[in-house]
């Protein structure tokens, strides 16, 4: 098929997410490799978000396509009821990964769902009912991981599941109040978390779950000391700490998990996207050896029939060799500073730049109108102009391809990415945030 | 690894879904081809519930496996904002093979997020909030699916989503009542069915959901005109009809979807498994055009990451496009029938076989104490003793597997199987409810 004849059927008989159908241009894709993909017409684009931040290696990762050429002549299904070498090489290699007090994974098919197993899991090993989540979240689109997001995308599950509950993150950067530090934040935001706990009922609640960095609603890293106190809590309580390590997971910020920053042991992670880069679906959850244990003479009420997919496995496998032949880690950790001086310098240039966040290779840019009003770009939850969409069109244009959020867009390139390709790329962004400059300026002098 | 490592890395590494994880012993497996698998030993079972009844086309099948290796040669994953060959063609492949009234397909990883997306699409048409589903039905085990789930698997999702209504379905073996015949069955289903949609108000109701034919709680198999009554009140009162194909779906009724049996078209269809045999992880959601056409000025409001996901989506052209050249729909015309003969001797020759209910090669025996008191074999939601893992146990050293649902044995062989092997695996069955007849006639002697 050619280009326009792909794109013509696939907008006759495919619904795409998120979107209103009518006035969809999607780029025919036909080739792709490292951080670059291509369509019909040959023009590159370099995908400065991983996709949906999933391709953590990047296009074409030939040891990951191997194994699963080879696992797909070996056999490509075996119900989750099976023993299959790939799914246990991982199981074990995902527990080697994580701390000391990890003990079994259930591995699923994506995001969602690995955060509806993990929840279903806190309510069975404490049998308690509440479930805490944060505004401005992303868990998921299904009903269980929908009602644990806390932003527009969750209104269609509506009204909610009973016991679902939702507390602020630590966004400093808008907080109506100015802290006088780091800790100050944190001290605020973690005696308000307690304060909720309190008033929710400590003994009711199952499991507190976070983004450890969060990421599609703008990278909102917490603030030191803040994860230790959620942490704490949980142990004060006995509730399950459930770290949504989805996007941020697997070298995204420069370690393998996230939380590995901020010295702290999660009760239950979710994973999914950097396990295979998304070459095959997979999510999961691991749980600590506690919670694995209570399963051994408690019915799992989980299930699903593609529960640890031996071709996802497989890929799987390969991924998190992958990772650590390569030295990725290390690479995040060099790329990841050169990413932060060049977003400093960005914020320091540009009058539409008010905040920039950033961590390994996973970043934010905060659009304002002003930078000392901080009043954002476009309000939340309205852009009629189009003024964000202008932007990420501008950039594709370039060759630059990510995706914004109300008044963000999103730097998360693959991990694999140089210097030199990280150099280039940012220029881009560069000339595109000084024609914005330009538009708010002279909007104010009109 | 040896079959032993694997099965105890495993077991060390790995939570299985919807057991207790301290007395599980699963069959490591090495190679897979046709009808059969083989463990680590040598030992050769035939795979009469085709897995989680998804393998239709059965273990190894070539023309899959290569369009799955081209794929990954050509790229592996393209976000779902992407127009990509393989999803444009499959979409266009499964619309064709719907009614006319069917306009476009969201697809998503599996059955469970199908329906998911299937209820909030419904919502979001209808503007309404309820959503009716029965009781004796299995949708998935992720809240929203769950709850729409009729049966045991749905209490850890509990207290459940507003607006979740249960019905009866049409269990005509076990209904307590005596009908005239199928018609006045059919009369009588209905007509509760209508009561209930007035007094939860009908402009309330978003969609009713069925399993076109109920699956794993037992092959329920609707009698003749209960889907036409359900579509009138459908059409009466505005209300999505929603069939969940997931596991009837792709030729394992005989038709390419079950409701094709019964003459009716529904407004959404969800499906799964058969779509690509579970190869690759890939569900979806079908919708009718006017519900299509609805989202071309609304948002959905619906997305994953692996939406529509490359891989899965060229493994789901290859499957699709060996069930017609390969005559997959004519070949289970020929074997149901022999399935069925053999299921009703079965029924005349056992003491334990209450019921046998075939279609296609979907079939389940149901087994009972006492053929005139019809007193399940194991009371519901009960079974101390084992007794029927212990028939499960039985068949398996024999060489057959499937798997159990309360008193229910279900059979479900991949659609290739020929009818020899069809008649060499029945004579198992028939073996080992032979030893069941005996139990229950010493007992009653006793
Ligand atoms: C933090 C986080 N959790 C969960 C999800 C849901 O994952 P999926 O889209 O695979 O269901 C996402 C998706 O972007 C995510 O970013
Ligand atoms: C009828 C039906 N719907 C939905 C599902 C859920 O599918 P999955 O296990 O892929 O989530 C199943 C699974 O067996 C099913 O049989």
């Amino acid at each position: 098929m050619t280009g326009q004849e792909i794109k013509e059927q696939d907008l006759q008989y495919n619904l795409h997410s998120w979107s209103k159908q009518g006035n969809l241009n999607p780029i025919p894709v036909e080739k792709s490799d490292g951080i670059y993909f291509w369509d019909y017409a040959g023009k590159r684009y370099a995908d400065m978000s991983s996709q949906l931040v999933n391709l953590n290696l990047g296009h074409g990762n030939r040891q990951i396509v191997e194994a699963i050429k080879q696992q797909a002549d070996q056999f490509c299904f075996m119900g989750p009821g099976y023993a299959v070498e790939s799914r246990s090489r991982l199981a074990k290699m995902v527990i080697d990964l994580l701390p000391d007090n990890m003990g079994k994974v259930f591995f699923t098919n994506a995001g969602a769902d690995a955060n509806e197993n993990a929840i279903k899991m806190a309510r069975m090993f404490t049998g308690r009912n509440k479930i805490f989540s944060r505004y401005r979240s992303y868990h998921g689109s299904t009903f269980g991981a929908g009602n644990l997001t806390g932003e527009p995308r969750r209104y269609p599950l509506e009204p909610g599941i009973p016991g679902f509950v939702k507390f602020f993150d630590p966004y400093i950067y808008r907080e109506p109040i100015e802290f006088a530090g780091e800790e100050a934040a944190t001290a605020f935001y973690i005696a308000k978390l307690r304060e909720q706990v309190h008033y929710e009922g400590p003994d009711n609640i199952a499991a507190i779950v976070l983004e450890t960095v969060t990421g599609s609603n703008g990278v909102i890293i917490p603030p030191k000391g803040y994860l230790k106190g959620v942490r704490k809590i949980c142990d004060d309580y006995g509730i399950m700490m459930i770290c949504d390590e989805v996007m941020a997971g697997f070298g995204r910020t420069g370690k393998m998990f996230a939380f590995e920053h901020f010295d702290v042991k999660p009760d239950i992670v979710t994973f999914a996207k950097g396990i295979t880069c998304g070459y095959v679906p997979l999510g999961g959850v691991a749980v600590a050896k506690k919670i694995a244990a209570y399963f051994d003479d408690h019915t799992l009420l989980c299930g699903l029939t593609y529960s640890a997919h031996p071709l996802a496995c497989a890929a799987g496998v390969a991924t998190l060799n992958y990772y650590k032949e390569a030295h990725i880690l290390e690479q995040v950790e060099k790329t990841g500073k050169v990413l932060g001086q060049i977003l400093e310098e960005i914020k320091t240039r540009h009058a539409c730049v008010g905040d920039v966040r950033y961590i390994g290779l996973f970043s934010a840019v905060e659009l304002v109108k002003d930078k000392t009003t901080k009043e954002p770009l476009v309000a939340y939850g309205q852009d009629p102009q189009g003024v964000m969409s202008g932007i990420i069109k501008q950039l594709t244009a370039k060759g630059f391809v990510t995706y914004s959020h109300e008044n963000m867009i999103l730097v998360a390139p693959p991990l694999i990415i140089t210097e030199a390709q990280l150099r280039e790329m940012m220029a881009i962004l560069d000339e595109v945030l000084t024609d914005m400059d330009q538009v708010i300026t002279t909007r104010k002098t009109a």
